[in-house]
């Protein structure tokens, strides 16, 4: 332990407006893992540095404290660069089922340290868990050899990786101290630069369907966590993307991995398939692979081999049948037209209702529920065509999903002009 | 419990600076002291207050659902109408001694609940504590007996008023939310509210010992006050008053005893005498009876009768020794000349350091202990004369008191004009 501090001290300072020195930030988060800090002297920390804020080296140091709190993984023995993506969540991104194996066929390893969804936003490992036999859970050893092996894998976080974080982010879900920009950034960080990555590139969503609802707050966001990635010396990159519309045409965890494999087999939406080689190319680029162009790679189904692989390393079988729910229903189109809104949080709703997601940590989803949308923004639309279909197990939560979907998107008279939002807003690094 | 709310929806409400609705605050209060908000999310919302504040119709609200948490008491059974005073607690401020006896001489009924100190500033059951035999827990049967036998009471306070306070208040002190206008308002006037008292005078300190150091927070904090007890329908005054310079002669539990007997027999430091003449009148008129001269009851020596019986029917013997400390170390005058200032803060940490205070809820304090000074502002002083005694029982206490002492008072040139500062500032009704 640092030398002596005191939390009232600490918080004071905070509260009246100051900046916090080093010693106090290493002092206190220290103090706070070992329950030296309290709960309740933490959130009231937390609620100063909401309304006070933090600057960048205090964010940084903050950040670099809760790395310290715990284990730090390490890559730099593998044959190959690391290279990793961390999306802030939006409705339908399955990104990473494609990009993890995608750049690891390019010959850069993607170490993927992920967690389950919680509210209207899918976890990767929720759907990952789709596939019969597929397992989250590996040792840190296993992870290593699958890395040489295979070059990518996308597992669950152990929970030796930033403890502090930990501790602080369940405190903040239930003291209203989520949305504070330098406590959002350097919990994504802390876990990020602790997993040992070479180069990161953030995927910052901007939207309704996003957890920043407006570009001003996700560009600030995206310049905190570059900044924090570059003094921690991580190359990092962040491309805010657009999440006022869901991503791909579906959202649910068996519904997510169909479409991923459609992307890998060289098809599937395009949307999903630009942000996909987006992502690989600022990847690679971190890791100093700007040589392979990861749209070739796609293209040759290198991409899906690695996919098979990955898949198959972690006990999985990625040629068995996906989990289909029980129960489906379709909303038709209701006029003929062209769709000109597709809100990304009434979909994400719906699946979470449908019970693709969870809403509270500890409860099962179901692998086979979510929504399928048979329109994007832009496309005509014929009167009593499907629209949406809607799946679940459980026809009891159509009522509530369908709710939810009320007022959710505007269809505007056949030939009416469409001017699309652009998928990529803003690069920052 | 009223209409259902959330934690989180409070905290962020007010987190974003919106006024919290009634409902939000009788419910917050009343799951807070039944534990269903926690507190770790009750820290964050008195820190989301500090900050961004809370108006009148909050604070009141706020106030009332506190009282609505525990028992109220209710004197209007009583023969004679009723009057307290609250002070926000200062150094050497032995008041309420010669006080309540005083105003209950004049046949205005005193019932004063009191609590013990913390910190730099005496408690009046600690004071009272150093009489023998003297007790401090009555019934409710008891305190009511002997308001109409004797006219005034000062007792501890039960548990079962505003028990919401007690729990925040105890969460305040270890969190940083200590100084928060509304909550330091609502907490002293749910007491005293809730204590049931027909009138109230607050005596609002301002000054270097003073919990407000400035004139403007200690006028905000009156205001506030005279606003809630106005809005609960009791009538209350408050006077601002120095606190820069400690009261009287004395500071330490026998020796604020043995310095009250003396204004009770019509001697006493001028100031005491001011300031409990001063308040005796606002009690007096608070409870109709503006007919009454308190300075020609204290000269007539029916305050003391009052004190006698006041003390003797809870036990103590108004006759006996007052304990003396074991132990005292004088401060000679280092110069010759005028005494311009004595910080009242230093004395109030030197009193505590010598055992008359505790560090902790639970501790001891010693009857014998505190500081004397020989000297106010504007006296002229000798070199080599008293100027500071200190009284402990245990003399390894005097090298940090005297510490506290250090730079704690200043002496001119003899002849030096003083323009001393007025006891009362102002009065706010």
């Amino acid at each position: 332990m640092s030398a002596a501090h005191d939390a009232i001290e600490v918080i004071i300072a905070k509260r009246e407006g100051h900046e916090l020195t080093d010693s106090q930030i290493d002092w206190v988060i220290d103090a706070y893992t070992h329950g030296v800090v309290r709960d309740e002297q933490m959130s009231a920390l937390a609620m100063a540095i909401l309304l006070n804020g933090m600057n960048l080296r205090e964010i940084s140091r903050w950040t670099a404290a809760m790395i310290a709190s715990g284990e730090r993984m390490d890559f730099s023995g593998l044959s190959r660069p690391t290279s990793d993506k961390h999306s802030t969540g939006g409705v339908g991104d399955k990104i990473t089922l494609p990009l993890a194996p995608l750049v690891a066929a390019c010959g850069v390893a993607v170490p993927q340290l992920s967690g389950r969804g919680l509210g209207h936003t899918g976890g990767t490992l929720d759907k990952l868990e789709a596939i019969p036999g597929w397992r989250a859970a590996l040792s840190n050893e296993e992870m290593f050899a699958q890395l040489e092996d295979v070059g990518a894998v996308i597992c669950a976080a152990g929970t030796g990786l930033a403890p502090a974080d930990k501790k602080l982010y369940a405190l903040r879900d239930v003291t209203g101290t989520v949305e504070a920009i330098p406590l959002i950034a350097s919990s994504i960080m802390s876990k990020k630069i602790a997993e040992g990555t070479g180069s990161l590139v953030l995927d910052v969503k901007v939207g309704t369907g996003a957890f920043m609802k407006d570009l001003d707050r996700a560009t600030e966001l995206a310049r905190t966590m570059v900044g924090l990635g570059k003094d921690a010396g991580v190359h990092t990159v962040a491309l805010l993307t657009d999440m006022s519309t869901p991503l791909g045409l579906t959202a649910g965890n068996a519904l997510e991995v169909r479409e991923s494999v459609e992307v890998l087999a060289g098809g599937g939406p395009a949307d999903v398939v630009e942000l996909t080689v987006a992502l690989a190319r600022e990847m690679l680029a971190g890791a100093g692979r700007e040589d392979v162009d990861p749209a070739d790679v796609l293209a040759s189904g290198g991409a899906m081999d690695a996919w098979n692989a990955m898949i198959a390393a972690q006990g999985g079988d990625p040629h068995a049948a996906l989990p289909v729910a029980k129960e489906t229903h379709v909303v038709p189109a209701p006029t003929t037209g062209v769709l000109t809104r597709l809100d990304a949080m009434a979909v994400g709703l719906a699946a979470w209702r449908l019970g693709a997601g969870r809403a509270a940590l500890g409860d099962d989803v179901q692998a086979g529920a979510g929504v399928e949308w048979h329109a994007r923004p832009g496309d005509e639309i014929t009167a009593g065509a499907p629209l949406l279909t809607l799946h679940t197990d459980e026809p009891e939560r159509f009522e509530r999903a369908l709710a939810s979907l009320e007022g959710g998107y505007d269809i505007a008279p056949s030939g009416t002009a469409y001017e699309s939002t652009p998928l990529i807003h803003d690069r920052i690094s």
